[in-house]
């Protein structure tokens, strides 16, 4: 089968034997929000077209492709929500002689109402269930951060903190950070901003206190995205983080680890899951597919 | 004398009898970031070119204008300090056959040695100390909002959130604002952003929250705005407001309103300042420094 992680930024293709094993992947910069990645059709055929030619693969995708944005909208699903609810909820979509299914995402609400949703990364949950415990807390650091929560072979519901995205704005684009980040993070002004996330006041005072400390020459421009990132990772990790309650990482590696630092600061013992989650999930949910067809 | 409120986006000047009395003001867009602005010397004399002209008025200046990307750097003064402690920080810049003097701005350090800056607000609070009782809370809200402690006839100490640039710079680029704002803030939506900012979760996951309520159709895309400010000023107010304390707001009428909004919903006294507060305390300190003379 082939299985299809399309996000807004990116394009990840995967070709699994009966066995669910991983032959081959693929990567394409054609994500859901670039214009240039319309009609979709166009851009999945010149990513895995030959994949496609070569047999009557049963294809499925999940993410931004199924939101409003997207292919087709796939309407959430609410949680708690079980594989089979996940499976259930798909929609179809078809070119030339093909076809492909969509599965949606979730939607969940606070004790007080508030909503929340993901499009994507249940798939990812779904393809670590094999490596989880139930309960178990599950953190997928990202752009969109979500702090799943799983239990009795349910996605319960979830939180969600736009780490990345705020880190990438003020990064760039605000007077908090004097200049641009050259190179990786570095690990002792990381710390700084993690231990800085515990002080008195919010998250506003010490995103701040970034620029302050630029100004007083306690911390150079160049180390100044470094402070910023372990600021907002730092109380990304303080709302969620409970010590007798291990996290299960699963992303990028890179950025998996800077919640791993910041988590261990806090002694909560973390577990990395494979990255390749996404790939097990659609398998697993074309098996549902396809057994309740 | 003539007052010169020099900020990064703009330029007022006062104009003002020996009694203290406002005379005549002007504003210009040629704030100490835009380059156009430079050298400062035209831009001032482009501005109040004739008051410089009728006489030797003296013309003090505060704000941005005294920082590394201003006229001359003029250094912080460290906290706590008085407003002789600020005139005696005072630098002169000259030109043509004409000086002005410059205010230090102030910085100060948490309990953890975490520092803070301003430039501009010290001498707002300086021209405020007259309706002001001792100890007095001052909240100035802005572009980066500070909140003042006034103590024993000195500015004590001070915490800085730049509530006014992550709301702009969400609003305007990021993913949690669908549309942009139109018109003014809406009330009803702003109360349920405030609302949001005192549940479960920090303000991370509040602002994802106002994304994620316009998928679920809970929020309109042209309300998110107004909702992301009262999340945001939420959050700012939470973390200094103390229900026996009354803050003193200083500012921008339509902003200073939604702070005293987000007050009166925590049953915390506001007081409102003379917006004019500027040109005051850069009379009084004109007269310091004469005196020092």
């Amino acid at each position: 089968m082939i299985a299809v992680d399309w996000g807004g930024s990116s394009l990840r293709a995967y070709r699994l034997s009966d066995q669910g094993t991983i032959l081959e992947r693929r990567v394409s910069a054609a994500g859901v929000f670039e214009s240039s990645s319309r009609p979709f059709e166009r851009a999945l055929e010149a990513l895995i077209g030959d994949w496609l030619a070569a047999g009557d693969a049963s294809v499925v995708m999940s993410g931004m492709i199924g939101s409003r944005r997207g292919w087709i909208e796939v309407p959430y699903r609410a949680c708690p929500a079980r594989l089979d609810d996940l499976a259930a909820g798909r929609r179809e979509v078809r070119w030339g002689g093909r076809r492909a299914w969509i599965i949606p995402g979730l939607a969940c609400r606070s004790a007080t109402g508030a909503p929340d949703v993901m499009r994507g990364e249940e798939t990812q949950v779904v393809g670590a269930l094999g490596e989880l415990p139930d309960p178990a807390v599950i953190c997928l650091p990202g752009t969109h951060t979500k702090w799943v929560d799983y239990t009795g072979g349910t996605i319960r519901g979830f939180r969600t903190a736009p780490t990345g995205e705020i880190y990438r704005l003020l990064a760039e684009q605000s007077s908090l950070v004097g200049a641009p980040a050259t190179g990786p993070v570095d690990p002792v002004w990381f710390a700084a901003g993690l231990a800085r996330s515990d002080e008195a006041g919010g998250l506003l005072q010490h995103l701040f206190g970034v620029r302050a400390a630029q100004m007083t020459g306690d911390l150079a421009e160049d180390q100044a995205a470094s402070f910023l990132s372990g600021v907002l990772i730092g109380h990304d990790v303080r709302e969620e983080a409970r010590p007798e309650q291990p996290v299960h990482l699963l992303g990028d590696p890179a950025l998996t680890d800077l919640y791993r630092i910041a988590l261990d600061r806090r002694d909560v013992r973390c577990v990395l899951l494979d990255p390749d989650a996404a790939a097990y999930g659609l398998f697993a949910l074309s098996r549902a597919i396809e057994a309740a067809a």
